[in-house]
């Protein structure tokens, strides 16, 4: 999507360690209107495929997630980080190493949001390793729902999650896919 | 508003200990339709008063937040609650307790997304104690923004926080009230 691989070139910033920024208009600051673009995307991508439910996790998918929804008319329900007094205790959950913040974390989503008869599509804001796409996964199989499909802003693409997914026979699709960044701040897309 | 009050007596559930469970619609499933309505009511409210940003806080804050930013045409910057590696150190910040988790927090916003140009309104999904409105005021201040007004989804109007912040002269508009809350699932409003 070429609008979104113009604002990562033209706002995102390229830290040491691979790390790219993009909390100016994703995921700390919002740009509302590149943010609905996104949604009607995933909306065009999905829109036959028969999604009763958008999965999320908190707190960068939410807006993503939000968006989208608002095409398909389907409620969001967004996972849970870590433990949460005011979920309860009868929750679907998984364990999920956190890259960014370098240590493991749960995530739960109660078991009265999704259930058998639930076809989900999933958002969230970037894939690299896989890890929290995974994870949300692991927690539809325990719904016994079904996955339609998992839409991602920003896809690292040198990293291995969304080969491996794929590879998995998951239908991804990745608005802006990264085939390498340089700490000099050069970043390619795949076409 | 009448719609969201009814939506809290159809579908919240009042636990032991005054905790409002509206994890159905508002804060873990999201009633996409009704947050958008909501959005729009804090459209009409505050309309008027140059806002050129919402602030809200992560995780439940978001989408309420997300929604009016698309009638204001603004943007929404959530702060983030922990130690955020990938937020870096040029934050404003604000501790905060948590009463549904029981402990303190830290909150943050990046001094790029704040300053003395902006004026602010801030949203969240629950009023109650105050301490993530004011946690939020406090870093308003930090930032020399300017603060417009709270636009707050569900105010426990028995509860402190409200009415410390009118008389402090803040502008809260609470979209539902609540009067009264009992162990037998009853809910007053306001009127």
């Amino acid at each position: 999507m070429k609008l979104l691989e113009e604002k990562i070139k033209t706002c995102g910033r390229v830290l040491p360690g691979g790390v790219l920024k993009v909390d100016g208009f994703l995921n700390h600051q919002i740009d509302v209107d590149l943010i609905m673009s996104l949604g009607r995307e995933f909306f065009d991508l999905f829109r036959d495929e028969g999604i009763n439910k958008i999965l999320t996790v908190e707190a960068s998918g939410i807006s993503i997630a939000f968006a989208a929804a608002q095409f398909f008319h389907v409620p969001v329900v967004f996972a849970k980080k870590g433990e949460n007094k005011n979920v309860g205790k009868d929750v679907y959950t998984g364990e999920c190493f956190s890259f960014t913040k370098g240590k493991p974390y749960e995530m739960s989503v109660s078991k009265a949001y999704l259930g058998k008869e639930d076809s989900v599509l999933i958002i969230d804001d970037f894939l690299a390793n896989g890890a929290a796409v995974k994870c949300l996964m692991h927690i539809l199989d325990q719904a016994g729902a079904s996955l339609v499909g998992v839409g991602i802003a920003i896809e690292k693409g040198f990293q291995p999650g969304g080969s491996e997914l794929r590879a998995a026979g998951v239908r991804v699709e990745s608005l802006a896919r990264i085939r390498s960044m340089d700490d000099e701040g050069g970043i390619e897309f795949f076409d």
